[in-house]
């Protein structure tokens, strides 16, 4: 209410829908193209229909490690878990001296499904980041700043906490090299590194030699898990209707094979699971807040085969799959699959960043014994080039192409079905934030007691009350005062503070919509922000308007523009400790590459027109308060007066609608919630005339 | 007079003097350290007092290729002179089948000596930057977009004119692999080519099996040129007085030392001239604009030897040498140096951008001759690193370093008497810049017919007149209109426009003081410009502003901020083809590096508190106008009321002290003049403050 946005118009995001959503008369064609979707949303969703509207709270609950599913009790069994693994390390089968447990499933999923929480259940710290180490007489537990003081708490005495990033503070391999006596044996499970972080792992550890173990056949942890394990997800799938998906499958396969073609390839392992998704019109809900399905593809130029239990593939959803010519089998035939292609010599194009170890492993070793049967050397590695040498094999060049996946590039630059769908479901997302907004400034102004997690559950309930709403994007960030300047902060309803009027309240929440993906955060204060935070707030606030309206010439990689989010907090000294715009799928994971705006200059792929980013500046002064302001934005081409050297210039299009609290000039405590009501108003107006047209 | 800078400040560089300058009452201290500096400029310089004034035209004929000395006249003995070098192919000690013959010298040097200038002798053409490639039956030139006319123009038919840049065009190793059969003998002169230089064409022309061939002992050019070619220069060397170097020898020379010794080194090869002559605080006058001299300086861990013809060392420069340890040889010895240090086993550091191929290859050849005599392999290379493993040779490891050079980074962080120097140096040259910008206004207001070369002679004109000038930095950039528009225009007398009041005028110039160089374009109009130009210029100098206000974080490269300079063009869809920024030497060359502010984004180096950099965004419409505004920045600690992270922010502090031209509100020809005169008055009143404390 009374936070200053010095020298900038009141409320950007108020006024840029009203600039660029005229009343409806005037733009007839415009809002012709969102009539259907917005008829369509309730009920019936495309595909079998089932889509499921949970909390992420519920289905945490649901999902969840409860004690009874064996995890995260440290005084009852932490040390009969070590004991229990350790034993293992001496089976003849395995004979190694440590093993690492990654956090990972056996996609680089950024949330995974409950019975892959192995790095949880043995450590019994609950953490989203983090990787467990264990020798025979010693457990270390690496996880960063964010989760110190969780570690502390969750971890028992047998545990050494790794405080990552933390001056002096070992890697995992250098951690190994000091502790384990030259020349042993450290295992992993394959299926949970990359092959290049095994690759990674394999080299650093060797300066010791040590020998890296690919324990095959088993994973330690879920041997010891037992019965207790939960059961992999077993969420039906459903069709991502074409009206979102906007490309039919068979168009998207003969793009990526004639991808294949050019690289002279016979097939691409496809295992990241939103590109899956995305490549076959799917969607499901086997891990919390991204709309996928365990699940690995394998796209040959004539046939196409997906990797999933088939308990997951309804009717429609079979017959939505044939008419694509693709083929099922089971997600645990992935292995012998491409074993099968080695032998018949087939050259594979993998992604050696996202395909796990077990696969690239068993292909090369494949590739290997079948080109001794044939008298030949080994088979062929090459980055990102091939050689077209004949190889006097039947069935062709035995070797592959690393090169990252072709789906990436592609499903990072929306079409247009997927932006009509991205635009409709922040609009409804936006009615629902600034219905929350207004019912939250009311309730503290009325000193009704709140804490982060209630205030959370609301916004849960706004957003469900609006079409086509699935689940949140991710767990969402509600923090008050010092909370807030924790940047992943998760409040739990044992430990959370109440939101008032004396502090800043950030909230960074997104949903799941059956035609988009919403990611926004705000930040407010209810009462009179100290000039120390009206200065911060106006300055992160002058970066996000610097990174919304700038204008770049094609072929600009994302970390050119981030020092124009960042310059007005340096003027003065003040920096934030994150990037500052990230991918967003469409209907599909909130944080997806390849693109990024970040301060971090290795990633050089170029903004392109059609692609999602975030612009999310913000400040966090420790043990006092967090400021971020966050909205999505669509790169699109520019129609300038100019375009100097003949290309194109791209700028941004705002996605997100909810307004940016400024000061006003109407005193008290609703200065806010005139402008949000009179917002309200704006969309459910909006909204009639789009229906009844 | 009429342009305007919407939205900022009338004058940007006067407001900044005033402020940061005020009356010398106020602050005694800061002045008293510039009065010895002042008082002493007039007459002695230290060292052999030899401060050679003269403008480039007079340099450039002095020392210029007149037809006497047997270059450029194309219609005459463009053809003998590529029969004589043919002839040359044949020769047994020769026996190439192609010659290649760039613009360097020895060193890497941006301005040569005329006996250098082999390519423009041999091929007609003098523009600054070309590569002539002569087979038997074919001679190719490649220059780039700034030289096509011309090159045009001075290449007689027997010359194919490779436009660099341009669709299509190859480079001269694809076009060798084009033009010759596969397996022939490609000479170069060694001394000419870096070996990192040297090396890349070895590699690209091995694509069709053909050899590079090092020519030794001769350069094939001058044995055509033969006794026409001009003598080398024997200009005397003088010492760079202490009070303008900061750093006396013996304490460079330890610095330098202490790095070899940190990387295990025996003696390092310094080649680049500007690095010898801020290694040893000498400064000489053999090519036009930097003041430098041939030489090369081996620096070992107790002896510094320089390779300068002895000629050029008077009998106080020899002392202040002696006094620094520091031995003389012939300028022809370095070779046969570097192959005696190869024998006594000493681990070199060797700058392969920068060190000439003759000199490393010499190096490793004599390495391994030694290696065989001692029964071992050959020698080692390394980069950046180096390993431990005892040789068993008498004298130490026999290998390399490749590194940058030591110097390099050292040079390019001024010291405190470095700094005053390029302040007092730009105060004065400011003051000269002033009255001329005054006289010119003048000039053109009485409708004075004056060309662009006049112009240019009458600014020399008034910087002499300045305490301690020596000569201009580079050649005078002085475009009219459309002119303006060319990025590297050079007026000629006989083929230049003259100066109205019609259009823009941008004016690129810069100074070689006795303690500072300066460079700096003013872009001005002296009657009233399009509604476009002012669109661009305001453009132009928003960019100018928002670099010269920035604030960053230690640690950040140069291409972080270039986008600072670049977003207010793109906005409207506008852009310029030349880098934002370039290091600048104290007293030395106009360009240095190793930092940057470019939209190349690998120069990874990061901008450190003394660094200085140039400002200079610009806009070019082709045929119509050009505009560039660009000051020197000094990078400055700031201390600012938070330090973020807890390391320190850095900013610029403005060197160029001169009035940029904006919009006022005083009709007529004489706004800015207004502006000058007080301006001019302001900066004599300080001076004599200055001088009479």
């Amino acid at each position: 209410m009374a936070i200053e946005a010095a020298r900038f118009s009141p409320s950007l995001a108020a006024a840029a829908f009203l600039a660029r959503r005229p009343p409806p008369a005037l733009f007839p064609f415009s809002l012709r193209r969102r009539i259907p979707l917005l008829h369509v949303l309730a009920g019936s969703s495309g595909g079998d229909g089932r889509v499921v509207a949970l909390s992420s709270s519920e289905l945490r609950k649901r999902r969840g490690l409860s004690s009874s599913s064996g995890a995260a009790d440290p005084a009852s069994d932490g040390d009969e878990k070590l004991r229990s693994l350790r034993r293992l390390f001496a089976r003849p089968d395995v004979a190694i001296d440590a093993y690492i447990v990654p956090s990972q499933d056996a996609h680089q999923s950024e949330f995974i499904a409950e019975c892959f929480m192995r790095r949880a259940y043995l450590t019994g710290f609950t953490g989203s980041a983090g990787t467990a180490v264990v020798t025979k007489d010693k457990a270390a537990l690496w996880t960063d700043g964010r989760y110190f003081l969780q570690a502390e708490k969750e971890l028992t005495h047998e545990w050494t906490l790794m405080r990552s990033g933390n001056h002096g503070v070992p890697t995992t391999s250098e951690w190994l090299n000091d502790v384990l006596p030259s020349g042993c044996r450290v295992g992993i499970d394959p299926f949970l590194f990359s092959f290049d972080a095994a690759e990674e792992l394999k080299d650093s550890i060797s300066n010791k030699n040590h020998e890296l173990v690919l324990v095959r056949g088993m994973n330690l942890v879920d041997e010891i898990w037992g019965d207790a394990r939960p059961e992999p997800p077993k969420e039906p799938t459903r069709v991502h209707d074409i009206k979102y998906a906007g490309i039919d499958v068979p168009s998207k396969l003969s793009f990526i094979r004639s991808h294949l073609t050019e690289n002279g390839c016979d097939a691409v392992v496809i295992s990241m699971l939103d590109e899956v998704a995305w490549l076959l019109n799917m969607r499901g809900s086997d891990v919390p807040h991204s709309p996928v399905f365990y699940s690995y593809l394998i796209v040959e130029v004539s046939t196409a085969t997906l990797f999933v239990d088939s308990n997951k593939v309804s009717e429609d959803v079979l017959e939505h799959l044939e008419k694509a010519g693709v083929k099922l089998k089971p997600y645990e035939a992935i292995v012998s699959e491409v074993e099968r292609l080695a032998e018949k010599g087939a050259k594979l194009w993998l992604d050696s960043s996202s395909v796990n170890a077990a696969i690239i492993t068993a292909f090369k070793s494949s590739c290997d014994k079948h080109m001794k049967k044939k008298g030949k050397a080994g088979e062929k590695v090459e980055k990102e080039a091939y050689s077209d040498e004949p190889t006097g094999v039947e069935n062709g060049a035995l070797n592959a192409v690393y090169n990252v996946s072709p789906v990436t590039l592609a499903k990072s630059v929306k079409n247009e079905a997927e932006i009509e769908g991205m635009k409709n479901s922040h609009l409804r997302d936006a009615a629902a934030l600034a219905e929350f907004w207004c019912w939250l400034e009311d309730e503290v102004c009325k000193s009704v007691p709140l804490t982060e997690v209630q205030v959370a559950e609301k916004l849960l309930e706004f957003r469900k009350k609006q079409d086509g709403f699935i689940e949140t994007s991710f767990d969402t960030i509600s923090g008050y005062g010092a909370n807030g300047a924790v940047i992943h902060y998760r409040p739990t309803p044992e430990d959370c503070s109440s939101v008032g009027s004396d502090n800043l309240f950030l909230l960074d929440s997104g949903a799941q919509y059956i035609d988009g993906t919403t990611d926004i955060t705000r930040t407010v204060h209810f009462g009179e922000p100290s000039p120390r935070q009206k200065e911060c707030f106006t300055r992160v606030l002058q970066g996000h308007i610097a990174l919304d309206q700038a204008v770049f010439p094609e072929r600009t990689p994302g970390f050119v523009l981030d020092v124009l989010a960042r310059s007005s907090l340096w003027k003065i000294g003040l920096d934030y400790r994150h990037g500052t715009g990230h991918g967003v799928g469409a209907a599909l994971n909130v944080h997806e590459g390849p693109q990024s705006i970040s301060y971090r200059y290795g990633n050089l792929t170029a903004l392109q027109k059609g692609m999602i980013v975030s612009n999310e500046p913000g400040y966090y002064e420790d043990n006092s308060f967090g400021i971020r302001i966050e909205n999505l934005l669509l790169i699109k081409e520019l129609n300038l007066a100019n375009s100097f050297g003949g290309i194109s210039y791209l700028g941004f299009e705002r996605l997100t609608f909810v307004p940016i609290q400024v000061h006003t000039n109407i005193s008290g405590c609703h200065g806010w919630h005139f402008t949000l009501v009179t917002y309200i108003q704006l969309l459910y107006w909006y909204f009639f005339c789009l229906n009844n047209q």
